[in-house]
């Protein structure tokens, strides 16, 4: 089939040539392919000989010895900790929150410190090919902000605790700050808001459920740390006799809008419900093993049909945003786990890192795919590299052999974001300044208090 | 103190600004640093204020804004595997071995392949910031030819198996090869060889033994894979009644020159004759990983002064040799395994990486930190980078936040290898091009058994 030749070819974008990974539900790849974009949306995907003619289209992209497909989605993540990347590691996770993290949030997350960390993370997520994002922090009206001028698909999540946080003072203020920030938050066709409260031993039942119905009422996404820790498992048990999955179910708070980060400690009884009421999973591998939290049993998900994606998490705890390297590890740490090599081959890796991901942002009918009719989000990598040479398998070079920076152009929503490395939408240099002065305060602070650490900067 | 300026400029090298992460004995990070190299020989490390005045040398290399450090020791490879990366993944591992690497090394393996591999392999490796490593393959003589032209430094191992291998059909002769490798191996003062019995399951005591009395008359290293798997210490169990550890040691085998690859499935009596031995442990986290092998002990290995480098293992098990990829794996992966987020900090990580892996490879004094009269083998990354904002602590950066791609510049015995990511002693578009040939004969070999899996390269 010959594509037929646009008539006006103004907003046409011809991604031409190398390999296509569709992502579609045949998993068809495409050697010597095309992509044809108009405007926002993909209009036809197909081998490079049925392509429109060059002169039809506004723009080329040529894309020989590339590999295309869809951007990646980072299912959680914390943008504006970018901020606290590598200031505290290696520590127990009590000492890690309770001595570094909780303090130095109460001092120093303000608007400022929240819009420029979420610019620096974005600049990371860009370049090492996410184009859509959940987030959830304070102040997340200026995150908000950061992701709209980033280019990026985000999903924005207000953070909520039930003691003072850095952007509310007054816990009981909750519900209402809530409402008002769903109301109030910058938003696009892009950016979208969504409410997250901590978890379940830092929310009482009570905020738990009226967050929950706000989130119903505006039919966007409740988010929630899940069953992350031994400790969470055993607090909950303590307070309410029963399973964090069960205790939120008793809430009536799992559906197929929630999503749930980490979902580690999962009970026998817990996998029939999280399978019945559609519970979304966002798999974070790296930072639970770095904090030692353990290995969620993502291969049972899968089989049960549990929608999962992939996530980096924020920067205190991984300490990158590269969900290339985040799929590497996803791939091998079931593998080690499960004792079974066999287990989360590449392919079933790359899908939860793009359609999973998307199925659990509820944007599986926007991105996640390179389909006609879908969202123009595209990353492009440059396969002819010493550590992706020869190529056998294209799923397994994702996985295993590739990173972040293998990524030179990214294109969301129909706009090139970034092109030959190089992100066209914000200052990264004058990002990077914003964020060294943030750091230089802290770590002044941090020198003063003598909570410094063996490789500590001067 | 002032750095006395030379009287003679040539060979003066000055690596001028920067933080310099020596690895030294006192773990000395020196930031606004300067390092002064002659010929292949580091002269002097310290504050910029110190180093000797521009005109007093013959190069300068500005590395403001960037992390100086010594180049990486991998431990444990096989160079040329690069030519089957990717090709056989999420397999259990008797598959993936008898009925793919097996088969298919008896068929391609030759010096060509070899010496393509490995340049290939170099050229990864020298990319990601190694600038030592030892190899075990087949036809070594190629590789060490290899090695020479990359300009890297290597000991390289003659591979050894009591069965027919592509470069000795008769096991009966592996004795009288081995010792003709030794004496006919291409060297130089940076390329050495060594020999490597491939495992105590594939070669017999007495192949074993006298390849070791070989190695010792040589003084060079003998390498082996050691308690890799559950399924080899049955093996060993049954055949000699003992661990993999004591029988090697019952054979005379274990001393401070042999470098045990794996070290996995340690029994608690096998801990002391490695300790009292000294025998040298080159550990490979994602590849045991991937194969669903275990994970090694290593941190009670560092808790008795046992040597410990970190490796990659070849590229058909990993898939890459990113050398700081594996630093961030090494460092996540004992975590988890012990529950305990406190184990194995970064620096203990990058230490096992650079100074623990050039002890492992018998090569401490001449390489592995930044000290007068050590070898000049220094690798630099741009820390002006968004996933390297901000710097709180240089060791966390190295290993949770950066990847080989970072490294933009390559010294090796004080010659620039790669500069500003052009590696200047091969053409890697020539090699890139001989190993997509060599692929493309083997992929056609595997599509016409049928053997080809998802993903797989039309």
């Amino acid at each position: 089939m010959t594509t037929t030749a646009p008539s006006d070819k103004s907003d046409y974008v011809l991604i031409k040539g190398g390999v296509i990974v569709t992502i579609n539900p045949a998993d068809e790849i495409i050697e010597d392919g095309y992509v044809l974009i108009k405007a926002d949306q993909i209009i036809s995907v197909g081998k490079l000989q049925d392509a429109p003619p060059d002169s039809a289209v506004e723009e080329i992209i040529d894309t020989r010895n590339c590999l295309i497909m869809p951007g990646l989605v980072n299912t959680h993540t914390h943008a504006a900790m970018a901020c606290f990347r590598g200031l505290a590691d290696d520590l127990p996770l009590k000492t890690w929150l309770e001595e570094y993290i909780f303090p130095l949030e109460s001092r120093y997350v303000n608007p400022v410190f929240v819009y420029q960390g979420t610019l620096l993370a974005g600049l990371e997520m860009i370049h090492s090919g996410t184009t859509s994002v959940c987030d959830g922090y304070f102040f997340e009206e200026a995150a908000a902000q950061a992701f709209m001028n980033l280019g990026l698909r985000a999903v924005v999540g207000k953070g909520i605790v039930d003691f003072p946080a850095p952007d509310n003072p007054d816990p009981d203020l909750n519900i209402e700050n809530g409402k008002k920030y769903v109301g109030q938050c910058p938003s696009n066709s892009l950016v979208t808001p969504a409410l997250f409260c901590h978890s379940a031993y830092t929310c009482k039942p009570e905020t738990l459920q009226k967050i929950k119905k706000i989130c119903q009422y505006h039919s966007i996404p409740f988010i929630i740390h899940l069953s992350e820790t031994e400790a969470e498992t055993k607090e909950i048990k303590k307070r309410y006799g029963t399973s964090p999955i069960q205790h939120l179910n008793d809430l009536e708070i799992l559906d197929g809008e929630t999503i749930a980060a980490h979902c580690i400690w999962i009970t026998i009884d817990d996998f029939p419900i999280m399978q019945k009421k559609r519970l979304r999973v966002a798999h974070c591998p790296e930072s639970t093993m770095k904090l030692a939290s353990g290995v969620a049993p993502v291969p049972h998900f899968l089989r049960l049909g549990i929608p999962v994606g992939l996530g980096t998490d924020g920067c205190a705890s991984n300490n990158n945003l590269d969900m290339i390297s985040e799929m590497d590890t996803a791939a091998k740490v079931h593998k080690l786990n499960s004792k079974n090599p066999a287990i989360m081959d590449a392919k079933t890796v790359v899908r939860m890192a793009t359609i999973g991901g998307a199925e659990v942002l509820g944007l599986q009918n926007k991105v996640g795919s390179l389909e006609p009719g879908k969202k123009a989000d595209i990353i492009i990598l440059d396969l002819k590299q010493p550590h992706l040479t020869p190529v056998y398998n294209y799923y397994s070079h994702l996985v295993y052999s590739a990173s972040g920076h293998d990524v030179i152009t990214v294109l969301i929503n129909g706009k090139v974001i970034m092109h030959n490395r190089k992100v066209v939408t914000v200052n990264e240099k004058e990002t990077l300044a914003a964020v060294e002065e943030i750091g230089k305060e802290i770590k002044k602070e941090m020198i003063c208090q003598g909570r410094k650490k063996s490789g500590f900067r001067a």
